[in-house]
């Protein structure tokens, strides 16, 4: 299994104070150490950051806790590998483009079941079935849609069908974004919190260290944060049903 | 205009030396400050740094020079804007898969007569005509070779013609590479240096900095760097002539 964190928001906004609790959980407060990755979305560009040593001791999980990326839109995954090994082809986020836009995807669980057919156009490059699902999510949404991008009503339910179709093959948490929606889906476990004013202080679980959002916000940001689980002890996060596909758009979840 | 760097060798080697150099381009010796990348192939894998400041400010660029990345195939691009705005989603190289492996590109030159065609599968997702133009060449190879990579033989001509035809619209210095084939096209401007037993010791133009190869390298070492101008003075670099494609593996230009 994996880890998940997601951000989110109305207003671009860096994720250091997240960032410093879940990549403790690459090798220190718990044992995602197979690799790790992060992307955020910067209007329609997109930066990923992976690297195949636990978050802990990479440099490069060592510069995104230090230097603040401001996105309004960021995935983030460790690893602890189930299929594929500990290479940097089969580190989350991955990304493909469709319909002129970036897609990233990472994912937590496991699909023992999950025997892709054809994989027409998109194929994987590493050997996980995380990967594979996502060709398959895009395949669907392209041929489902080959003129464009529709509005969110129409793609979110065949989005909708073939997350459920993947999710029945094992376990299937994941974030995916285009830098305009937010997708996160809940196969086992996966939580969410938005953050809006009033804002308040944070501790975080897996790191003694507190940030007092009153300081750094303005009355008008709204940050929602996704995780597999609670990153900080003194606020009260909402657990996703089982079964449920959320779609994030300015920090917080859309009635679709 | 832009600048361009690469580096193909037969046993994965870091190119912080080469970067040192090539990155004080980026505002500091010369003026491409809009915006750098770069990306390492390792095995199949590949992570690419971009960032949207000039790279001698960039706290990227900083992790790049001081993080030894061993990769096999690395291309880097630092810009000065042509077409698109100083933005991300700008920046080169671009990436997509084609045929189960990463394809990436970066591009000095400028296509002002490019009126791309209906792009078919690839889409840009930014503004650049350099995007446009990789968006064809896979376009075109995907159409030539749908079951897959063909042999280099098959393979190299379809890339030369569709090159030459791109070529034609302007300025198309490029460098292009799926991690296993490293392709470099001269339009108006590139260089190569092979730097192989027995070694020496090199210096740079752009930075008071020498390294003597004798101290880091085994015998079997074999390492080519392509640039668009030399970045070192004590060494014999090689002009690719106007209209060459040369195609590299471990660390020589192939004859095809």
């Amino acid at each position: 299994m994996c880890q998940l964190l997601g951000m989110n928001c109305n207003t671009p906004t860096d994720i250091c104070f997240s960032f410093e609790g879940f990549s403790a959980r690459g090798g220190k407060t718990d044992d995602h150490s197979d690799g790790w990755g992060i992307a955020f979305f910067e209007e329609k560009g997109c930066r990923i950051f992976i690297d195949d040593k636990p978050s802990i001791v990479s440099p490069v999980a060592d510069l995104v806790r230090r230097y603040p990326i401001h996105s309004n839109h960021v995935i983030a995954h460790i690893r602890k590998a189930t299929q594929g090994e500990v290479r940097l082809q089969n580190c989350h986020p991955f990304q493909r483009e469709l319909w002129g836009r970036y897609w990233v995807f990472a994912h937590n669980g496991n699909l023992p079941d999950f025997q892709p057919e054809n994989m027409g156009f998109y194929q994987a490059v590493g050997e996980t079935d995380s990967e594979k699902a996502f060709c398959v999510i895009l395949e669907t949404l392209r041929q489902s849609f080959p003129q464009g991008k529709p509005p969110l009503e129409k793609l979110y339910p065949v989005l909708r069908t073939i997350t459920a179709k993947l999710a029945s093959a094992g376990v299937f948490n994941y974030l995916l974004s285009d830098g305009e929606h937010f997708f996160a889906h809940c196969s086992t476990k996966l939580s969410y919190i938005v953050r809006q004013a009033p804002f308040a202080a944070a501790h975080l679980i897996d790191s003694d260290m507190t940030v007092d959002f009153r300081e750094l916000t303005s009355l008008s940001d709204r940050v929602a944060i996704i995780a597999t689980t609670p990153l900080t002890d003194n606020e009260v996060w909402t657990t996703i049903p089982i079964g449920e596909l959320l779609v994030f758009q300015d920090g917080l979840p859309l009635e679709v």
